[in-house]
């Protein structure tokens, strides 16, 4: 079997027929499909052993920037269906698998994988998805069903967890290592003599994010219910993206300036100062919203310029009163083994007031990041694919 | 004294003189300075402990976006020097601190502080900044000298870093927390029959950013020699924001791709899989370089439209030409109880091959984050601004 430079398995499509031009060859598949690839990119992607460490899978081979690749003469297929290339500068062989080459085309336009994202409201059925903590713990295909579920809708709760201290760690590091930050591994959110952050009050909190006053947010929140006889302190979850959706539709003016000026913020404590400024809602190059950057306590004093300073209140005013808005929301009062995951990027949270002198509530708590949940699918997608193989 | 929303002190920059008009009150000091802050802006950023909690020194207090604050009336200037404003709809008083105004105006062009960058080829004196490890874990004076010199360098040697395994870890605590990866909390470069990634090979490295495969590159990293009685291994170290200058000053056309092109990166293991696709030359809205991405050997197949493949490919080129530009280079070998700590987003570093069979070769590692480093300093500052004053 022709090597692929990872760790996947593709499907036999094979190539048909394969003709070389001056900077490109022009490859057929069983299909019909055809795509050109450049020379420069075959040379580059070249997956032999020499190329590519065999356990690694990182390359060793690089281009050297004054050689042109080109082919020695035609270039061909094997009897594997495989697209076959000889280098005329070294006579170096590549043999490209078909269904990889085929998976990475980029001749035509470029098909997009349609985002994976749900964005939902408070009259949306069956929210948060549920899933029994010890299953999640045990079992990879619950885990699999969870992060889907992490990943589409952003809110997603666990029922039944342990009440240790350390099973949110536990949980967490299904997905993948935990952020640390100032806060610590594990945290704890409950009423304290001296608090640090508003969190650590029996104070309401507005729906927001967690450390917006970093460059990075955490990708991932993980609140583990383990104690709760106070009286109030029901939780309030909204989805950012359907807010800036709302923004962006009813309030283009002030999406307008949501997506491009910055607003400041700042989180200083007597051993620590986090500032950053970003616009509260960020957008990817196709315009699709990626991120929401929102934390009203952590403000800091605005430093837009003096005549953009009333307009940014006014869009800030407006974000705040989407954000706040009941249909939108899902409240939730966690009990005792509740364990609620979300992606911290896109889903606000908040609280109301709660009696800290009548009765304990402990919350127990970690970060992690989206981009582990996509390395942690990708796997699961990975052994699910190979098993389908076999 | 009048408080501030935070743990600042902030000189006695009296104010003389305050007058409120439709939008804004102008504020003069004692040495003639003026500045207008809007209605809103005040009254957002009162610091009372109705408006700020006094602890946490996080807001509790919210603009009701249905109320316009006005000043009930003139605005005053007390006893202190402090700006004193009414507010109309409810009576609340707020006292804003003279010198925390005059640190926060915004009117007029806004006073960007000169980055604390200074960029640096292999011909630069005095490089790396040396300090004493031992001294630098038990004296914040060295420790601030020290961060200072990450901050604007980016490259930095401790020496006679006691020889155990923990003491990577007891630096990059002198920052902040420890950026966990899958690699672990602290890792281990040295060469192992089965590894997961080529840095655990003999084989040289060319010069690279560490985990250029994921959104958030670590900001920093930190590598402690334990042992190292191989032929070879020499690390090359090269200032990635040099590098990017030359590319807009001598090659504006790749500059260009290079800024604005996504290149691809993945890094699969069979427990892992992490892609990211970024420019690897990322600037800030003014310009200025941020931030390199780049790391040769975990390329995954561009994606780019077909039109652009070659365009980047030569812009690639380009710049692998001057990264391994031997004048732009600092080489290094490390010694037992040699640590470097740098900015893993701007500093490349490399290393040759060694004799994987001949002796050992063992450094021990870590990642932290530049946010880290800039809250450590300001902490610092804090503590030096304070202790000025008392």
């Amino acid at each position: 079997m022709t090597p692929t430079p990872d760790f996947e398995t593709y499907p036999d499509d094979r190539v048909v027929e394969a003709t070389a031009s001056q900077r490109w060859v022009t490859v057929r598949w069983a299909d019909g499909m055809a795509a050109r690839f450049h020379h420069v990119w075959l040379r580059d992607n070249c997956p032999c052993s020499r190329c590519v460490h065999d356990v690694t899978k990182e390359q060793t081979f690089e281009l050297d920037a004054t050689t042109e690749p080109r082919p020695d003469g035609p270039v061909g297929v094997d009897g594997s269906g495989a697209l076959v290339v000889v280098w005329a500068d070294d006579g170096h062989r590549s043999a490209y698998h078909p269904g990889w080459l085929r998976a990475h085309r980029y001749d035509g336009p470029q098909v997009a994988s349609p985002p994976a994202i749900l964005t939902w409201d408070g009259s949306t059925p069956d929210l948060p998805p549920t899933f029994d903590g010890p299953t999640v713990l045990a079992d990879d295909d619950v885990l699999h069903q969870w992060l889907i579920a992490l990943r589409a809708v952003g809110f997603t709760r666990l029922v039944d967890v342990p009440l240790d201290l350390d099973a949110v760690g536990r949980v967490a590091a299904r997905i993948g290592p935990i952020r640390e930050t100032n806060f610590g591994v594990l945290w704890d959110v409950r009423s304290e003599p001296a608090p640090v952050t508003n969190a650590n009050t029996d104070l309401s909190l507005p729906p927001h994010v967690d450390l917006c006053t970093r460059e990075y947010q955490p990708g991932l929140q993980f609140l583990h219910c383990i104690r709760n006889t106070t009286a109030g302190g029901r939780g309030r979850y909204v989805d950012g993206f359907r807010v800036a959706e709302i923004l962006r539709d009813e309030h283009p003016e002030h999406h307008a300036v949501l997506t491009t000026q910055p607003m400041a913020r700042a989180n200083r404590s007597p051993a620590s100062d986090y500032r950053w400024s970003a616009p509260p809602i960020v957008l990817d190059p196709a315009g699709a919203v990626t991120e929401i950057r929102w934390g009203n306590w952590l403000r800091a004093p605005l430093a837009v310029g003096f005549e953009s300073v009333e307009a940014v209140y006014a869009a800030g005013a407006a974000m705040a009163a989407v954000a706040g808005r009941d249909d939108l929301a899902i409240d939730l009062v966690l009990r005792p083994g509740d364990l609620i995951a979300f992606d911290n990027r896109r889903i606000l949270h908040g609280r109301e007031a709660f009696d800290g002198g009548g009765g304990e509530r402990l919350l127990r708590g970690c970060y992690g990041e989206r981009e582990e949940l996509h390395s942690r699918l990708r796997v699961l997608e990975r052994a699910t694919r190979q098993a389908a193989r076999a």
